[in-house]
């Protein structure tokens, strides 16, 4: 009887243990996954970049007041927005970045993104990221965007 | 022998069942929070609507390109949009809300907010919110929040 405490204390341990080697392994995971894709974009490789995303109809990105349902919905709207006639996608950094496990195969991460552009300009803004762990690795289930407008002077505070 | 698989599939039945329960239960919860937050927003309780919020240093709001860190800065926010000389809160209505548990203990949500203001204006946009579930209840851990800017008619799509 004396022992138990210690048995379970034991256990405990272990657990809790297991539990931060988890979260770690996670936490690495995931920044693989950021960091391919920054490889990615930043040779112009948009396909590859879109599959950290999870390619599924039910993936959702959100960026300023539109949302965007499906990965095929998804993809026209980056293939437009950086890929048409006259458009670039830059160099994108993301930096600031946090990836917080939520149980053993969910994480949400925030950060900011900034991209140079050929033309000089320097457009960022902040994410949110869902990230569940399927049988061929974490992928993002859900992407909140927005921009930092570059604010006229008289807007500002 | 034959029986081990009948009550290796009862057992799996049960914990399906109860983690379907478990999920149920948290999306209630969840969908309590929001409605008691619209409704402490619309008699312009700032203060009751904050309490949906984790009252943490590390509790984290986005908006465009603005990150607010800790409950101190994120309130002072809202006071400085909604409460300050000449502006108003407005009345809110939060449509499409999906709520999407993560395991036991967290969940994000997604949706768009709509508010109506005094001087005839509807500002709307999108949020993404992190769930955490804490001994007081369900808590806001991590918002992210923006605008649907109403765009100059040369710059829409």
């Amino acid at each position: 009887m004396k022992r138990a405490w210690i048995w379970t204390l034991l256990i405990g341990l272990l657990a809790g243990w297991s539990r931060a080697d988890d979260q770690v392994e996670s936490i690495r995971a995931i920044q693989d996954v950021l960091d391919r894709q920054a490889r990615d974009w930043n040779r112009g490789d948009l396909d590859a970049f879109l599959d950290g995303y999870w390619n599924s109809p039910k993936v959702v990105f959100q960026s300023g007041g539109d949302r965007y349902e499906g990965w095929d919905a998804m993809r026209e709207r980056y293939r437009r927005r950086y890929q048409a006639e006259g458009r670039s996608m830059g160099k994108v950094k993301f930096t600031g970045v946090e990836i917080e496990p939520l149980g053993k195969d969910s994480a949400y991460v925030r950060g900011r993104f900034e991209l140079a552009m050929p033309d000089g300009s320097r457009p960022s803004g902040l994410f949110t990221l869902i990230f569940r762990r399927f049988p061929n690795g974490w992928k993002i289930v859900h992407d909140h965007t927005s921009s930092a407008e570059p604010k006229p002077l008289a807007r500002q505070r």
